[in-house]
């Protein structure tokens, strides 16, 4: 049987206890160590469960490539179709390129990872299965959940529907969409088949949906809609979800209550330059919150990382949650909301839970939180896979 | 005469060369080294002058005192009467505290510092004072300049104004102001006082301007009026300025117009979650733009330190600054902006320059701010007072 105990830690910041790992689960707190199972000191650092990456794009990072020089125009459209070219001009090997990002993210204490993988006519299903040989590859280190993502709309380039299909057959977790009236310019048209392929294929629906104000709310309705005709409720997410944070305060409440009704859950990234959904009332409405990097360094721009503390950081600065208590909901988004977002089973820091892990530095949670220090371990399936912010298997 | 050679270094992340100091100077670059001056290797560092923290509060800044479990209230005057009750409770020494975070900014290549220094009727110019000390005490490390600055208010608590004028007396050389409307209640009161002293001791103005929208557009148009019939242009500077991120573009545009005229610069420290100023706009329009971090792991809130990089990375976040040439202007405002906000003379990178500088990690300007590793080398007044991230001068 593997086993490992970890001395004094501290989870989520409380008493100094060990816990004691068996199978890759959790077995139990407190100190009953058997003869011969190994030991290791926690040093009193807090526990924290696994850091959840719910929302980014590991096909296309630029990670490792040397840097992008970036001089594209500032409409949506001008970012997708440069990213088609660039994918050729650069040779962003998807593979290799998220690879190059589980690794990162490992090392950060992330443990699990929802990304969107581009399905489109010009690569194909080429990404998916890069990010599949990914997924395989590190299968030890992080769960990766693939989105079958189609990044330059589906119903304007005939021939996408099909590749979604062969993306979700080849492996793909769930179906993504984009934007329905922005891209495909049909909203009703692009969720008829979002919807269609989870039905067909049985998978959860995870849409990014930039549409602002009115317009996204038009476009949210529908979403809710067809979640409850086809039952799908607890099985969806809305990414982004911009539309949330317009200015008509009654709308807004309108749709937190159908979004809450509809079990739909809430995936931000916490961005300071457009409106957003506001994190803390979200929950309050009972909805699952979630977060996540984005495009870690790709050709959309420069500054996201996959560090998911770095990310509740940011959620805490753009819902201003400076209170303890009000830090401790921004590392939600980043641990259990997006856990429940995933639909994870076995999550957590109770026995009996699969043990990935984060130790982390820091006097209080909050504090471990705001100074991102490098992590002093991470732990996936009771096994050590990172120490003091180096994971123990190399990058690509 | 004091010298220092640094070889292989890429100034703002262009062609490698050499920097020649001499007496606290860039003297040149390139390769005219003289016989028996000291040479260090710059191993391909991106040099950039000095960073500029043009907005803190280093008399209350927590750092280094064990972690402040922050329960406050959400109103403004929450955390002010919090923060008066907490200095007594937690023993906030100015001197002690403002040290830890000159030491700190310096070990991060913050050369030069705009700290605002609580004024009021409880703590008198204790605060003033202590910090003083500091700035007599790195004085080789950092260049500190103090504001006076009353955030309890003025007009309200009377005794308060000629604490003011005792600070100015004792070494501030900014007086300070906050909220005219919304402190004090009565805008016309308060700025008198805030232009009356800068008039009688001919100094510059900074005045805290968190009143939102319309209201804080009316203050802002007091300060204007003030500025120019007492031809202070280019010597006030208006910190936060929500307003000029309010909904109504025509009245935005009227206050840009006329902020131009003025000569008045803008301090932003990028906020997330309340509307700000645009920077790239305000550029545009002739306006000097500077960045600050506020209050650092205070019991305002914990999320803010004193990195300059990272808040050149929150003002690109904040206003959406992706293309390489925009994550300049971003970094323009931790540097030259603040430089031109403070009025330092001799900034720079031209010849003739202070020898304030910092060698950062990067293949490019952009990645270097991004990435915001430990700084490989900062430089004040020719001397290196800090390496890979730690300052040689310890912290109290």
């Amino acid at each position: 049987m593997n086993s490992l105990t970890i001395r004094n830690v501290r989870p989520m910041g409380g008493e100094a206890t060990s816990v004691i790992l068996r199978d890759g689960r959790i077995a139990a707190f407190g100190d009953e160590v058997r003869e011969g199972e190994e030991i290791l000191d926690g040093a009193g650092a807090i526990l924290i469960p696994g850091l959840v990456e719910a929302h980014t794009h590991m096909d296309k990072t630029l990670l490792g490539m040397g840097w992008y020089r970036n001089e594209v125009g500032p409409r949506l459209i001008d970012k997708i179709d440069n990213e088609r070219m660039q994918r050729r001009v650069l040779g962003i090997d998807p593979a290799r390129q998220s690879a190059r990002q589980a690794v990162l993210a490992a090392s950060l204490g992330t443990t699990h990872i929802r990304t969107h993988v581009d399905v489109d006519t010009e690569v194909g299903v080429a990404g998916i299965e890069g990010v599949l040989e990914t997924r395989e590859h590190y299968r030890d280190m992080v769960d990766i959940e693939l989105v079958a993502f189609p990044q330059s709309g589906m119903l304007i380039r005939p021939g996408t529907v099909e590749l979604m299909e062969r993306a979700l057959q080849l492996g793909a977790q769930v179906v993504g969409g984009l934007d329905p009236a922005g891209i495909d310019r049909d909203p009703k048209g692009h969720l008829d088949v979002v919807f269609g392929l989870a039905e067909k294929y049985g998978v959860p629906v995870d849409i990014h949906l930039h549409e602002p104000a009115e317009l996204g709310a038009f476009s949210m309705e529908l979403i809710i809609e067809r979640t409850k005709a086809l039952g799908l409720q607890g099985k969806v997410t809305i990414s982004h979800a911009f539309c949330l944070g317009m200015t008509d305060q009654d709308y807004v409440a309108t749709l937190i209550d159908a979004l809450a009704q509809a079990q739909i859950h809430i995936l931000t990234t916490a961005p300071s330059s457009r409106p957003a959904p506001a994190v803390k009332r979200l929950m309050e409405a009972g909805i699952v919150v979630a977060a996540g990097s984005d495009g870690v360094r790709d050709t959309w721009g420069p500054y996201n990382n996959p560090d998911m503390l770095e990310r509740a950081v940011l959620v805490g600065l753009r819902n201003n949650l400076r209170r303890d208590d009000e830090v401790a909901l921004a590392l939600d988004t980043s641990t259990y909301g997006g856990a429940r977002m995933m639909g994870l089973v076995d999550y957590g820091l109770d026995p009996g839970c699969r043990a990935d892990l984060v130790l982390l530095d820091g006097e209080t949670l909050a504090e471990a939180v705001v100074d991102r220090r490098p992590r002093r371990m991470v732990i996936k399936s009771g096994k050590v896979i990172a120490r003091d912010g180096t994971a123990l298997i190399a990058a690509p």
